[in-house]
């Protein structure tokens, strides 16, 4: 018998009795494991899914349920509301978005058929109530579909796309809607036959020479051979959770402190890899701090340690955590005044650093030399009186003075404060969601897609909300129709 | 026959004539290879080593031939200097340069070894004038030895390790000492009798199961298949001049416009890649822009278009180079009094941005809104009089007053000005040269060295002059032994 191994494929000539055969095998049990299974079933092709846990979930089931979405004139959630939003301003808002990372055809491929694929999440039995929630909040407290969810109305954004409003979120009561997504998407597989097969972690591909024909899983404590006539589909999540890879790819997540995912150990990065493929954007990973809770919040000033603003706060939170977290030192401020500051939420463990009845009392309560925060802040609330932000170019009405004492500094510390990340590099993949090698042809019999893959929120600096999801749900149909198709 | 790949190795089984034979095949003939060769044929083993073009160098002869030494107490030179360098405080200054990338086993090997390192290199017939050069300057103008090539003296380094001037310059005249450098090194492996062949490209390597047993050549015009009898050593560089890894593992660099480097196009790292080895940190790059030049300059203070400092100046002009990378826009500035202020080389695109009699009156040419540059010069001023730099910690002698009107303010722009740049990521390796895969195995018969490696110099923010050829050397002799001994 040979080796079995997460990094090199199980040569198929070695397998003695294929103890399973389908067509699809999918490995993994998110909204993109979801999504292949249901389109690789409506195809045709009978379908597997293996998940190591005892249910679906995932990484998807932990989240907001929020899926970014435009494009083609607008959603019809988008047009009620009364914004347009043209395929050119959704794909180029994307390709700014992804920056240095973006992988063009993906952003004009999903920019052309986003309100296609919104139309067939409803058509799974996704409910939308269909109204528009104006104002910077992180997800609706209440059931509201329609929320501005990234930086698209914020410089340098607005700039070189029109702004529109995209996240689009379930109709469901307050945050988490990420598991009646992800249960919905779990019905629609099982109606259509998909089987399912928990408690079931993946060990190794099997491969024929270039091609994958099956997979190896540890189900009931024995590895078990699953032929996969037309293919495999990798939708195992990110790296998160591997502290080992995160170390030699994403070593700069070290400075905070708390992953968020599933079982995110990047078994589908390894499976693909080993196969031939090759990841890409490793560095690249989101995080937030929960800055924007209460909203008035929002229009807090950000300084570094330095007294420093470092961007324009009305730009998405987890841009501006990204960017606090490239700041030197161990931690930044949010500096609010009475009218906006409020006891922030427990979960975020934000401390109040300094206080004081005028900006430079807060400068010495924070020990920073005189005229450093208090110049920054007078420099701001001068200029934000007039309306302008010359500095970074933040926009009314979340520029505005912060001039009503008594005045507060919060501390973001990147130590203890929550800053909640996860990884955005994996597996190039093509727009059919072929895993692709190094020399950039498809492994036969090779698919792959959401955080497994480097897709749509490919930077962490331009991440927005629903970005992944958006990623897993439809690119999880394209390596689920693609692999039915072969 | 089988398909001869970079991303694929070759089967053993699938080679029908060996054309060469030898005990260990070298690739590439900069100062890796060439250190490689020596410590190989010194093991006694039989040595070809193969070189794409028509003569050695590689990267290596492009540079200034300066190697990071010191620890044990200190170099002779160094302690001739009167500076005393111990090992522990050796290590800690190549962790901190190491940043999250460091690799502490390399770190405290080389820290333990390097002045071993040095006896090693004079053994070669590596010449050393043997003075000591104070001040800050790129590499000397006349053939002195040792230099201040890091950031060593200046925060946050100092606090955490006793600092020392560690630049070890070969004896040459002006700058250049990568050539002679490597001339040497090159004698030295003819005359222990290492085979050399030139205009030799490596096509791929030959495996036997996981045991890489030769490689193939391009040699006039047909590939050439050598058997390695005890191992192949990747010395190829990095892949600064492949736009298409850059694109997937490095994009940041695209943002700068110089590259360095020989033909360093990966060819070493998808060698090592397609046998099972790994590549990590392939987002670091180093950069700088000659802006110490005229040395007077290594006084000024830079600023970012928010007319914000970001960094203390007296570190490492590589460590502020990049750090200016970082800032938002497309340039920074750096401020001059006419104390300090002499016509910058040409070749560094420097260009005067902004003049006037008071520090106000350069924020009005910049453009910058009233009250930012000219702040942060009033405040700076104010501070350096004191002997105190209260934002960044820059230390006295180069923190200095920037009063005597009138001023300027020069422009460093990332896409005009002579920002240079290689990358640093590549394959993970042990302290021994070996060639690890994804689970941290050694690759039987794989040895890397060098840039195709991630190694002392992986923190592009942390890198100092002679750190990769540090590397370059020392484990270049560490692969090419280990290669020999199996």
């Amino acid at each position: 018998m040979a080796e079995i191994s997460l990094h090199k494929p199980y040569p198929a000539a070695a397998v003695t009795k294929w103890d399973r055969e389908t067509d699809v095998v999918v490995i993994g049990f998110g909204a993109t494991g979801a999504c292949a299974a249901i389109e690789a079933r409506t195809a045709g092709a009978d379908v597997m899914l293996f998940e190591r846990n005892s249910g679906s979930g995932g990484a998807s089931g932990l989240s907001g349920g929020e899926i970014y979405l435009g494009g083609s004139g607008g959603t019809e959630v988008q047009r009620a509301a009364g914004f347009e939003d043209t395929t050119e301003d959704f794909a180029a808002y994307l390709k700014m978005a992804g920056g240095p990372c973006a992988d063009d055809a993906k952003c004009d491929l999903y920019a052309r058929e986003a309100v296609n694929h919104f139309g067939w999440l409803k058509a799974q039995g996704v409910p939308y109530r269909g109204n528009y929630l104006p104002g910077k909040v992180i997800e609706p407290t209440d059931d509201s579909t329609l929320i501005w969810s990234g930086s698209e109305a914020a410089a340098p954004f607005y700039k070189h796309a029109k702004p529109a409003p995209r996240g689009h979120v379930i109709q469901h009561m307050g945050w988490g809607g990420g598991r009646p997504l992800v249960d919905i998407l779990e019905a629609r597989a099982r109606a259509l036959g998909a089987q399912i097969i928990v408690d079931a972690r993946a060990l190794a591909l099997v491969q024929e020479d270039d091609h994958v024909v099956g997979a190896i899983f540890r189900i009931d404590n024995a590895p078990v051979f699953v032929r996969a006539r037309k293919g495999v589909v990798l939708a195992t999540g990110g790296f998160v959770m591997n502290e080992e890879m995160r170390r030699k790819y994403c070593p700069q997540t070290f400075k905070i402190k708390d992953p968020i995912g599933d079982k995110d150990d990047g078994t589908g990065i390894n499976l693909g890899v080993g196969a031939g493929g090759e990841a890409i954007h490793m560095d690249q990973f989101f995080t937030t701090c929960p800055w924007t809770i209460p909203e008035s919040h929002a229009k807090g000033v950000f300084v570094n340690m330095q007294g420093q603003r470092f961007i324009n706060e009305d730009c998405y939170h987890g841009r501006v955590s990204r960017t606090a977290v490239d700041q030197p030192g161990d931690r930044v401020y949010l500096l609010l005044d009475s009218a906006h500051f409020e006891q922030p939420p427990e979960f975020g463990r934000l401390t109040i650093a300094g206080t004081g009845h005028d900006w430079a009392e807060v400068e010495r309560e924070l020990e920073m030399p005189e005229g450093t925060l208090s110049h920054t802040m007078e420099f701001y609330n001068r200029h934000a009186k007039e309306g302008r932000d010359p500095l970074f170019d933040k926009q009314p009405p979340i520029l505005t003075p912060l001039d009503q004492g008594p005045f507060v500094a919060l501390e973001l510390n990147f130590e203890t404060s929550y800053f909640s990340f996860f990884t955005l590099g994996g597996l190039k993949t093509s727009t059919d969601g072929e895993v692709l090698d190094r020399g950039g042809s498809a492994i036969p019999g090779l698919f792959a897609a959401g955080r497994c893959t480097s897709g749509l929120p490919a930077w962490g600096h331009g991440y927005s909300s629903g970005m992944s999801l958006a990623d897993c749900t439809f690119f999880g149909r394209q390596a689920g129709r693609n692999a039915a198709q072969r």
